[in-house]
């Protein structure tokens, strides 16, 4: 027999990273590896099964008591169908992960929405846990968002709810990936803070030609530069506006904030809060609580066991 | 014995329309006067029993087998202690109107905010019939909304949500009421509608000085008024702008637009409609159905008659 495990995968354009738990949550191996994604699908599937194999090892699991795989992958996706839908890092359309990783492992797989499992990671076992209602959002290269409402995921008609990078805050603003104009996340993301400090600096304000990034305006910005600190401010403020909009919609009693913008110190944070006080509803922003996330970059890997566990016991209930 | 009904009250700031209902939920009797609000909050629970009173008397009901009242009334308040905390347009503060109602009519009374109603009648009665999934949007004088996740009201953690008229989508706009700047309700209500028009008229822009109102300015823009064309584009523009905000949010297959701003033609309809393509994630705008409500102004207390029925069936439940 032996105890029951199952696998949690964060799968990236750049890296693999995989966790082994107990039933209970609690982490037993974790490992992680470049993703190669131009080697192709079948590669990546193959990497990821590797990685499930390799934290399995770690722990001193048997196969066979490895119950469930959950996986977050980059959206948007169909959790039902386990399709990825299109995954522009990657370089997928229509990519079958979930029948295909079922297939190579044996074993039942979950697919998520990354976004939607560093929520659920949160409620799980981080910032969020003892409630029912979190809006999670990650604030990386990208902007991100997830729900968990009435303790689920809250995914929406087609499992893509809780994408607050795309809500417009500058109308007729910076072009964005996804198409429109003046999205939070084209204006409020770390490359979008990268992007600005470099435009500065190319037009002669001084510094050297050096690799910018959201880490190195927000330490310029505490330093004292006037310049960074504007940029940073300018984006903080915006990011209030996209937080004031799920404020003002969801009347949400807890904001868990992720991602690694958010850890770049006080100032984007208080300028964020400000901004968001003048533009919620006021009895709205009295009853939200602003956390930064508790588990890091490991909230979507953490998510995924999450929803393996899920997938899991019921799995266990329907066999006993 | 005799059939089982109950009331549903709709409370404005100028009238109180009521309606009865049987627990199938077809309508027996409607009655409406005005609330004269100035003359106390006493005087306003004394009109509200007047009107269920007035309704059960038209419909031959006997006030025994009246088995609950559902009220909707502006927000903020709290079902869950009936304690309407401010209405501005009533003068009221904490006004404490289910146990007021309930101790008048000796009956169970189910507050709830109007909007939550308005999206709550759709659900059970309009538009929304068959699904679990609903936002409503009601653009009038003001812009409220109401949502129906799951098959129940989403209030949120204080019954606050749907405000997606104080979603900001003119940074630094035009001031709203509720202390914010470029709310969607501060450029594209009917009052917002009317002020710009009758703005360009103060400038000289021709016209009489007639009291203008948003069904004014959309008729002539009908007739091919350029100048009403490019006040009724602007506003369109922006409700589109705040619809994209709840569609990348939550991803929902189901937006009823109610309220007599939304009854004033096609231009206005269209040009939300491409502004909502260009801004929403396009996997999200090709999920999303926009409809026309279909209880006109008779949702909200529609919306409360189904408050009421659900109170009412509980309370037979428990009874039998």
């Amino acid at each position: 027999m032996g105890a029951d495990y199952v696998a949690g995968v964060d799968l990236g354009g750049t890296k693999i990273y995989t966790l082994l738990a107990t039933t209970e949550g609690t982490v037993k191996a974790e490992a992680e590896v470049p993703t190669e994604a131009g080697r192709g699908y079948e590669a990546v599937v193959e990497r990821i099964a590797e990685t499930v194999a390799a934290v399995a090892a770690q722990a001193g699991a048997r196969p066979e008591n490895i119950r469930a795989v959950g996986v977050g992958a980059p959206g948007p996706l169909d959790p039902r169908t386990g399709i990825v839908h299109q995954a522009p890092n990657l370089g997928w359309k229509e990519a079958p992960l979930r029948a295909g990783l079922e297939a190579r492992l044996g074993l039942p797989v979950r697919l998520e929405n990354d976004a939607n499992l560093g929520a659920l990671g949160e409620y799980a076992f981080g910032a969020g846990r003892g409630g029912t209602e979190l809006v999670y959002v990650t604030v990386s290269t990208g902007i991100g968002g997830g729900l968990i409402l009435r303790g689920e995921i809250y995914g929406g008609a087609g499992g893509g709810a809780g994408e607050i990078g795309h809500i417009t805050v500058v109308p007729g603003g910076p072009r964005c990936r996804c198409g429109s104009r003046g999205c939070l996340e084209a204006v409020a993301s770390g490359t979008a803070i990268a992007l600005r400090a470099r435009e500065l600096l190319d037009r002669g304000a001084g510094g050297a030609a050096e690799a910018i990034t959201a880490a190195t305006v927000a330490r310029a910005a505490e330093a004292g530069d006037p310049e960074a600190r504007a940029i940073l401010d300018e984006a903080a403020w915006h990011l209030g506006t996209g937080l004031a909009a799920v404020v003002n919609l969801l009347n949400p009693g807890l904001v868990v904030l992720g991602g690694g913008v958010m850890r770049s110190g006080r100032l984007l944070w208080e300028r964020m809060d400000r901004s968001l006080r003048e533009q919620a509803l006021e009895a709205s922003y009295r009853q939200v609580r602003l956390v930064p996330g508790a588990l890091g970059a490991r909230a979507g890997a953490l998510g995924a066991v999450a929803l393996a566990l899920r997938a899991g016991l019921s799995i266990d209930f329907g066999k006993h």
